[in-house]
């Protein structure tokens, strides 16, 4: 499919199907799309990318949070497991994250469970958008900020994230 | 300049230097970097850019304000006496916004001056990552929704600006 074909696709459904097609573009947060779907018609897929994003940023800071914890930790138990979505576990083969040696492994390990517990939200990034040295870099440089900024980036990487996954979705 | 030299570059200049280098990023709103600043060493454009706009989201609404009306009109009066700066020109070049027909021009004079007058600010798209037509679509549709929704609009439309005028700088 062509990015004119789904904007037109999306603009002419019914709402119930226009959630369903975007439902995992924010993990696991049909919500998002629920909300942009009342701004439809899209002249694009940049506009309904800009829609989505406002719609999260406007939502209530739980609404928020829950769409921060929805998000698997990166090389985590649920990638060990084989349980992520589709979308993430493209996401964290495609950048080496499947296959990390022992320590770096061990260190992603530390990382994780660090930044959990100092700003109780996962580590988010959009690791196609970086190599893994830069994402390791990112991950110890972010650890030390202030959580109300963090929070904020998170929810910006988040927003990076769908517009990648929209362009995923048009080459489907 | 290659991506890696200028992040490296702006992880070393003394923050007058880092400001300087950035000040147009975010049209003549130098703050934006100045609060970005604080957060070096970044790994890479893609997480300096995340922290602009995560600095833009984050400061006072009056900020904001008047981070949006330090924006230009599309196809507007500084565009024709050649007034903008040169990241504006280039990009309402590049899609054509300088070379309309009377009826487009006539048609763009009528949008900016119900927008503004509707909203109380400009309307802000990414010009680069749309078509003329797309643009003029957006701009309709976009008139007609809630200011406080198009507030947010706007500000996410110039974090997507921000992100190719940092690839640009990479590029000089």
């Amino acid at each position: 499919m062509t990015a004119a074909a789904l904007i037109d696709r999306l603009n002419r459904e019914p709402p119930d199907g226009f959630v369903a097609t975007l439902k995992d573009i924010f993990e696991h947060s049909p919500w998002v799309a629920m909300q942009a779907a009342a701004g439809r018609p899209f002249a694009d897929l940049e506009s309904l990318h800009s829609a989505m994003v406002v719609a999260m940023l406007q939502a209530p800071q739980a609404a928020q949070l829950a769409l921060l914890n929805a998000h698997p930790d990166l090389a985590g138990k649920e990638a060990e497991a084989g349980s992520l979505t589709a979308h993430s576990t493209s996401e964290q083969d495609s950048v080496g994250l499947t296959r990390l040696t022992p320590d770096e492994k061990a260190r992603i390990v530390d990382l994780n469970a660090a930044y959990r517990k100092r700003h109780g939200f996962p580590f988010i990034i959009c690791v196609r958008l970086r190599s893994k040295r830069q994402i390791l870099a990112e991950f110890e440089r972010r650890l030390n900020r202030e959580t109300v900024a963090e929070f904020m980036t998170g929810l910006i990487e988040v927003g990076k994230i769908a517009r990648l996954r929209l362009d995923a979705l048009a080459q489907d």
